[in-house]
């Protein structure tokens, strides 16, 4: 019995545009973006996939793609289920910045680092700043210690993973036909823990927007092979 | 304690403008449907309001409008469940037909009945007609008898209720802020349940489309008051 996973970044956002660090702001798709998400849905729709429940974060970008996705597949019905462990890594006092700019000012090796090293930390926020979660609704629920002001990769794996073994691993052992709509970090950290990849081999993996990228898993969840549909 | 619940029906299908019979027919929102869900989100946006949780039917018109809402309130992260016992009323065989030629072919008094009494059933369709719901994925989950080849009043009521009460009436409960994004039978065989109408009195109920319709309610969920918000 294979096991099938979709996974799909959303859809270029109008920070991805302006090239900036997006993390957890709540920025909107672009024009080219919504397309982006048309267009996976309608390939989606071409090749015979059908879904029986979707996973996505709480930002908008993520959760209107996947919105996106099903209506052109005709699925709008299918339960969705949102969290904020799907979210983008929390990219502490960079989100804003052009990284243009952010290069120019720390030099590219640095940038590099944060962007693609697993334990570097990009500087923190402090509580008061209006980037800092703890003033947002949406996360009313986490608890203190949950609430990042900055974050690594292996910590934003860290965070993601109960919701995959709570939520998506019992949707996927009862057969369920899953996608999952998310960010290139938080779908960097899932597939990192899924194929049990090295440091290393992560820090190579550039995942491309709207791409559906389908995983087949055995019952045990191994990967026994994986593709983009094109 | 006020608990606080908006009732909202889905904006203009493109059947509701053909004058159509649509039941559980899957048809779109028009153009104008669309701007009037927008219209609703930014009218509950502008009075102060916000959702702890959304609930709608499986009919894409219906999960739209919530989803078009929730986006201009920027409240698309909160849970949102669907579930078919929110669908329209299942019109059996007028599913489809437009309801000038019904009057025409039926007589005005027939159709008036069928559209209002609460327990007259329009004509029944057969399993093999392709309107039959268990011809569709998004019904693989009822049991033989929740399907439905026609539908009074009373019976959207009867298999609503159990979701009311199963789903609804937990997050009233915990003081949730709760909308319900619907069809104008269910709604109506809602607000049946809700303030214990009697017959007569809810044929009389019009509900319009897409104006956000508050029902306080205090602790044991009965009405203190109610108005639309226009």
């Amino acid at each position: 019995m294979v096991q099938q996973l979709v996974l799909l970044r959303h859809g270029e956002s109008t920070w991805n545009k302006e090239n900036r660090f997006t993390g957890w702001t709540d920025v909107d798709l672009s024009e080219g973006g919504v397309e982006q998400a048309r267009h996976a849905g309608q390939l989606l729709k071409k090749h015979g996939y059908t879904f029986d429940v979707g996973f996505t974060s709480v930002l908008k970008r993520s959760i209107k793609t996947l919105h996106i996705v099903l209506e052109e597949m005709d699925m709008m019905w299918i339960p969705v289920q949102k969290s904020w462990r799907l979210n983008e890594r929390f990219y502490g006092a960079l989100q804003g910045l052009n990284k243009q700019e952010t290069i120019e000012k720390y030099g590219e090796e640095q940038v590099h680092k944060w962007r693609r090293d697993p334990k570097e930390h990009p500087p923190a926020i402090t509580e008061d700043d209006e980037r800092f979660p703890g003033h947002y609704l949406r996360y009313n629920d986490l608890t203190y210690r949950e609430l990042p002001l900055t974050e690594n990769l292996s910590e934003t794996m860290t965070r993601a993973l109960p919701f995959w073994h709570e939520s998506i691993v019992p949707a996927l052992r009862q057969n369920q036909k899953v996608i999952i709509c998310a960010h290139g970090n938080s779908l960097r950290a899932l597939v990192q823990y899924i194929d049990n990849l090295s440091d290393e081999a992560v820090a190579q993996l550039d995942i491309p927007t709207a791409t559906p990228w389908v995983y087949e898993l055995d019952e045990r969840l191994n990967q026994i092979r994986h593709y983009y549909l094109e």
